[in-house]
Parts: structure tokens; sequence; C-alpha cells
């Protein structure tokens, strides 16, 4: 595992949450490969962040060619492709952190929680991959809005995976693109994260609210 | 179902969290009645709570009675006890709500997600009561302290139910105690809530919190 992260791949980062963490990524130092099923895919996504932020350092790559250059690699794909996009890469991410945004969606009912046998997705992740790679959920519930600077809104992170180094890190990058991440615990717990995405459109329809997120309140414990 | 909702039986009222919605149902003027497994735990819990609040309309009985008697049923037992609560007062939800406030949590490890299969523990409810009773899941993520004066803590709660008009009946109730109660969708999507509280469990104790909770956050749509 890559003792300092500097690169990292985004698989998926067409997408809109892809690319506003790839924008946010890029501003604070870290260069991005961003990963596509086709290098002109990927190409093209790349440039279109350039031609708005030509400051920015991001390569567009074919998805197993960015998870083999990146210090850490994150998927951003739809839940459909979860599984396909991360046998494509599943060489590329021996040793390395995963870190899974996906949330399995099942249209047309998205507003509500339809969970994959066996837990959550990341739990699906990490079970394919096995011990050579380390899965850590996180981002399930921030609205791509929560990325652009003319739409901020509170939304904290929730990061969940078994070895809480691999979360350290993840929780380092999280406060990177100017979001509040937190130790969920172990990977089972991102059911939690998963499950709140559907619970999170519920609210925005039934309560006409645009792009709900959650906060973690509380206080410190008094010394 | 009660047209309007006048008493309330709490199934469990001798733990924190049922004490806590005793006593702020109470002062909002609700007729409370204390359900326990034996009418001596019932009557004991009801006593405490008028010790301390003297002006309380609180009644101590056991559990069937108290379902019985009530317009709305509130079910705060240890997981380990709520399928075999639930067996006990069955005859009496014909045609009511009942509240499951049930987090199943699984000692040791409390911090982590282990939902019952099928789902969740509201799910299961449901499943044993069949069409008769209307279950809707509150409350799971409101520490006890926050129902505390002395010790107000931003926390909102997640309504998850199969119809809308029972959620609107338990929204109303979570505004009398304070809080703020979101529409999270169908039963189904308690799972979000339940599993969250394993994931507050871990971030208390790893991030030294006191009490965390969730809030949820976002803007009205503009018109």
């Amino acid at each position: 595992m890559a003792d300092k992260i500097e690169s990292i791949a985004i698989l998926g980062g067409t997408g809109d949450l892809g690319g506003g963490l790839a924008r946010q990524w890029s501003r604070a130092g870290y260069r991005i490969l961003i990963g596509s099923r086709t290098l002109e895919k990927g190409k093209a996504a790349a440039a279109s962040l350039l031609a708005e932020f030509p400051d920015l350092n991001v390569t567009g790559h074919e998805n197993l060619d960015a998870a083999e250059q990146a210090d850490i690699v994150v998927l951003t794909v739809p839940f459909a492709h979860q599984i396909s996009t991360l046998e494509t890469v599943k060489s590329a991410l021996t040793g390395k952190i995963l870190i899974d945004v996906t949330v399995p969606l099942v249209p047309p009912k998205v507003g509500t929680v339809q969970l994959p046998p066996g837990g959550s997705a990341a739990m699906a992740a990490q079970a394919l991959l096995g011990d050579a790679a380390q899965v850590v959920s996180a981002f399930q519930n921030v609205g791509a809005q929560h990325l652009r600077e003319d739409h901020k809104i509170a939304c904290d992170v929730l990061v969940s995976g078994d070895k809480r180094t691999a979360r350290d890190t993840v929780i380092e990058l999280v406060e990177a693109v100017g979001l509040r991440g937190w130790h969920a615990g172990p990977l089972a717990n991102s059911v939690a994260a998963e499950a709140m995405t559907s619970v999170l459109i519920t609210i925005n329809r039934l309560h006409k609210i645009d792009g709900s997120g959650i906060v973690i309140t509380g206080e410190p414990v008094k010394a």
C-alpha cells in the first residue's frame, strides 16, 4: 500500500460525483487519473474537466490502466456496472485501497432500500477482491451538488472498512474535498450508508428538499 | 385506527428511552400507559416517573393490558425480547399503529451492523403481525439523553412505514417530543435507521463523542 497517496484513479470519473471528486482532489494537489470503459471516453472526460478548469492535473485512461498507475482507486460507476468493472481491474488492486462509492439503487424504486444479498455492495466488492485489496466504503450520501462551490451544503461522509489505517487514509481524502469524514466501523457497517441513500432520495421527494444529506451531531466526551 | 391519538402505550417503558418518551409525551398532553412484563414492574416504572414529575398522566400496566387500552402502541424493549413481546400483545394491535423502536444490536459487537435475516427488526415485526396492524419504525438513532431537557442535542428521527397516513401520525408524535421527524419511505427503509445505530455507537467510541446522532440537511426546493 502506498505510504503517501499522490495519485488517485477515479473509475467512472465521467459521472457527476466522479467528476466532482476529480476536480476537488486535483485542486487539493493530487494527480487524478480518470478511468472509463474506453480510453476515448476517459480522455473526453479529462478534456471536459480541463476545459472548465485548465489548471487541473487530470488525465484520461481506460479503467485498468488508471487503476494500475494510481496509488489508490475510487469506484464511482453505477451499481449495474460495479462487479464487471471490478473484474476488469482486479489484478491492479493488489496492495491498494479501493474506495467503493457504489450505491445499490435498483430502478425504478430507487427510494426503496434494496440491498444485495449478503449485506451491501461494498461487502460484495470485498468478497470479489479477496484479501489482496482493502475495500473502504465512502461518499454514498453525498450528492454531486455538494462538491460544487456554488452549492455547498453540509454533508458528512461515513467511512466503513475493516482496517482502521485504511479508513484513516480515506478520511484524509474526504477532508481534502472539504467534507467531514467519520470512522463508521467495519465494512459490514457500509449497510447504513448504502441504505441511507434511498432514504435521502425519499426525503428529497416527500419533503421537497434539494439534495438532502446527513450530518453527525454530538458533543465531545468531557475529559 | 384511532382518528386522534390521546393515549400511548409504551411497552418497555421501564427503559431509559421508553421513560424519556413517556415523560415528554405526558408533558405534551398524552395519557401514557407504561407496559411491562408484569403489572408490578409496570406500576413501579410509573411510580418512579411520578416521583420525579408528580404532574404526569402516567399509569403502570402489564404489556397486553397497556396495548389494549391505548390508541397507539410503542415498542421499546431490547431486541432479544422484541418478538416474544409482540406475540404477547398481538391480539391488541388490530387496527392500531405499532411504533417499533427496536434496534437489532447483537452483543458483544453492538458497533457492528448485524441486521436480522429478511431485512430489519421492524420488517420482522410486520411479518409477525400481518396486515392487521401498521408497523412504523422510528426513534432508533435517538439516545435517551436527547430526551432530557438538560442535555438537548440535535437528533432527527427517520420514520419508515408502508402507509403515509401512519407515518404522518408518528411524525406528529416525534414533533411532540421536540424532535424533527422525516418521511423515510416504506418499512423496508427501516434498514437504514436500524443499521445507523451501530454506526453511531462506533462513532461515539472512536471519535469520543457523547451520544452522537444524525441530522438531515438540505435546502427546500425553490418554487
